[in-house]
């Protein structure tokens, strides 16, 4: 068995607005001197710690836990999972 | 200029309690089948898009705006940069 941090990546599907990006693009950002940056999105992390015998079955079952106990709404939120050693 | 995505994590400094990771650990993920989960922490993540002449460059400049804007509090966050092209 080996000790997986696992990554879990809950952020807004394409199409859906993201006002507090927004507003730190529009109202910090872009008054203050920094004019480079062209888009700020926000997102959510929850950082897993998993004892699996491999790479995959740590992802599967950390993604089977997110679905399953509703950690994030499928209906706005796309949700982007890796596993690293 | 190359356009590039950073991305931003804040997260607890090691020693500063996180009640919603410990939560979703504790009254969500152990009550199911899944024991396998020994540790569950809670991030923010911000994505920026900038461009900038190099990756070096896109980090150090993102770092200074989340410095200045006080994006994060330092006293109790600690902030990961990552610049992708």
């Amino acid at each position: 068995m080996v000790t997986y941090n696992v990554h879990v990546i809950i952020e807004n599907k394409p199409g859906i607005s993201d006002p507090e990006g927004e507003t730190i693009l529009n109202d910090l950002v872009l008054k203050g001197t920094c004019k480079t940056i062209s888009k700020i999105s926000t997102a959510k992390m929850l950082k897993f710690t998993i004892n699996e015998k491999d790479k995959k079955t740590a992802e599967g079952k950390i993604q089977e836990i997110c679905d399953e106990l509703r950690i994030y709404n499928p209906m706005v939120s796309k949700v982007t999972i890796n596993a690293f050693d």
